[in-house]
């Protein structure tokens, strides 16, 4: 038997052990070494996704870990393995895929959500979804591979160029994250925190935050662009004032670019949209270039990984996380160590 | 003395005699032959934009005439000359115009709106905004080449391809011009449409067109896409209901142009941009390249103009052809015929 996180219901995590399933034809067993804790599990902590998960579900997309075992079929990996897991599996039949978008699936299986994640002890997993890790990088700040995956992908489709003015709404991991890669592609970056705590974390990482409540963010941006107006925004926070203040910031013929979820319809100045020929750019996960590329960033340090690292803890003490994650403010990622030594007990 | 047609306040349109203006440096005196009411024309005439509008103000920006006189300076235009005007001025410094996006001029003055428009016996504009018109193409159909130059500007604006499938949410005058345009372009286009006088006038056109009130617009986009949605939806529609549909149309990176004049924030799908990777794109106006694209176009029968053209009407009469426009229902764009002869009284 093997430990495992699992959302039962809402607000209620357990850790239990399960069965680990061996790896079948063109499968891999993996040894997850850390697991993020995503916005998305938050999301489904309480309660918001429970028509989509089925329970009991084993969470965890962000990881990083070691090839335990291969199932027949598999090659080119190795038992020791270092690896990171690009979490989609796609039908390659529907019009997402058959237009080449397959991360975009109509029937998109995202593992961790809609079948079985990476926070237990051994996770099996098909090998086409294997990312090698270099094995200078430490496995804690691999953790982070996924989400830079997705600030990749965010920027990538803003098409953020060099000298651009970017305004990054929200300073959660991802919005700090998205705030670094848009740094390193030639982009000046602001970013816009309501938390005192992720405002201070964004200014130590070299980025100029602002406080929403306290700054008039467009009159800022005004002063920064000569009048312009912002270049890209990134509509990070998921609120609604957030959507406002991406719309305002932005320039003639500017681009924002949607990461956040926004589960109801939310009111848009679509005169503005109109008027300024702006562009709304919906962005959602990845595909392999934006994480062989994430892996390459965190690899050289352009990300730093370990600075958006709040706290690492045993698979035991994922639901007490979970709940200090919910609570907000001072923390921004938290790692579940599934490695067998942290367990404190035998496999 | 001149006739010109003049709003004066809400719902209050007269018609008046005006001093002509004789043209200054670089300017040009025309005689408008051909006038079109345009919704814009119509918001004025509700009110809507009396913040903007500087009372009495002469409308009519879509236009086709002669030249009578030209002041100092200009060049290369003689009597006789059959033109229409692309109603632009801008002030070529701010952060829109040195961006090269002169059309969205932070300071645009929009003549017919911002400034004295066409709804006059004698029109005296900037020789920089005249385009030139093929004798061979009628004044009245020449009036369509404004509203048609907007269609070639939102099709350009969404990079309308080849084979591509396209709805037009909205079936007006600039709605029907857009699916003209798009399928001039090689696109598959549906029209969506409440007024079974516009939808039989698309159809006659050789138009499919769909009622949102008795269709499921989704389903039906959903069995001519083989369940792929749309790849580019227009919002002509200016209604919150059109925005809708026009979200819900849209395959997996599918373009949603947006057209049509919001004046206040709307519910919007935000969750669908997300999940389906869309893309909202603002198009306002157009720019020279569009409006000698549209002459062509029109010059060619591409755009049938003269189907289009419900109505013609003496430039006393237009009072009440603005009345009979606030209506709705069965027109589709009515002229106000501005020559001399037309008057009944020598100028």
């Amino acid at each position: 038997m093997t430990l495992a996180a699992r959302y039962m219901s809402a607000r209620t995590l357990d850790t239990a052990p399960v069965e680990p399933s061996p790896p079948g034809p063109g499968e891999v067993e993996l040894a997850p070494a850390y697991v993020g804790i995503c916005g998305t599990d938050l999301h489904i902590f309480h309660g918001d996704m429970d028509a989509r998960v089925q329970t009991p579900a084993v969470l965890g997309h962000e990881m990083s870990g070691r090839v335990v075992s291969v199932g027949p079929g598999v090659a080119g990996w190795r038992p020791g393995d270092a690896v990171t897991v690009m979490p989609l599996r796609w039908d390659d039949t529907c019009p997402a895929c058959r237009a080449g978008h397959q991360h975009v699936c109509q029937h998109l299986d995202f593992i961790g959500i809609d079948s079985p994640g990476a926070m237990q002890q051994r996770w099996t997993v098909p090998a086409s979804t294997l990312i090698r890790l270099p094995e200078s990088l430490a496995l804690d700040r691999a953790a982070l591979v996924e989400p830079t995956a997705v600030a990749v992908h965010d920027v990538g489709r803003a098409k953020v160029a060099e000298g651009e003015k970017v305004v990054v709404v929200g300073g959660g991991p991802v919005g700090i994250l998205i705030a670094l890669v848009a740094r390193a592609a030639g982009a000046e970056v602001r970013v816009v925190e309501l938390s005192a705590h992720r405002r201070l974390l964004a200014e130590e990482l070299g980025l100029t935050a602002w406080d929403p409540a306290a700054d008039d963010v467009p009159e800022l941006v005004g002063e920064w662009t000569g009048e312009a107006g912002a270049d890209v925004a990134f509509e990070v926070s998921g609120a609604a004032g957030g959507v406002d203040t991406a719309v305002d910031v932005l320039g003639v013929r500017g681009r924002l670019c949607l990461v956040a979820i926004h589960p109801r319809p939310r009111e848009v100045n679509l005169h503005r949209f109109f008027w300024r020929e702006l562009t709304l750019i919906g962005a959602r996960l990845y595909d392999r270039g934006d994480f062989e590329k994430a892996v390459a960033l965190v690899a050289d340090g352009t990300i730093p990984a370990e600075r958006l690292i709040s706290k690492v803890v045993p698979l035991a003490q994922a639901p007490a996380a979970f709940e200090a994650l919910e609570g907000g403010g001072n923390v921004m990622k938290i790692l579940v160590d599934c490695t067998d030594d942290a367990q404190g007990v035998a496999v």
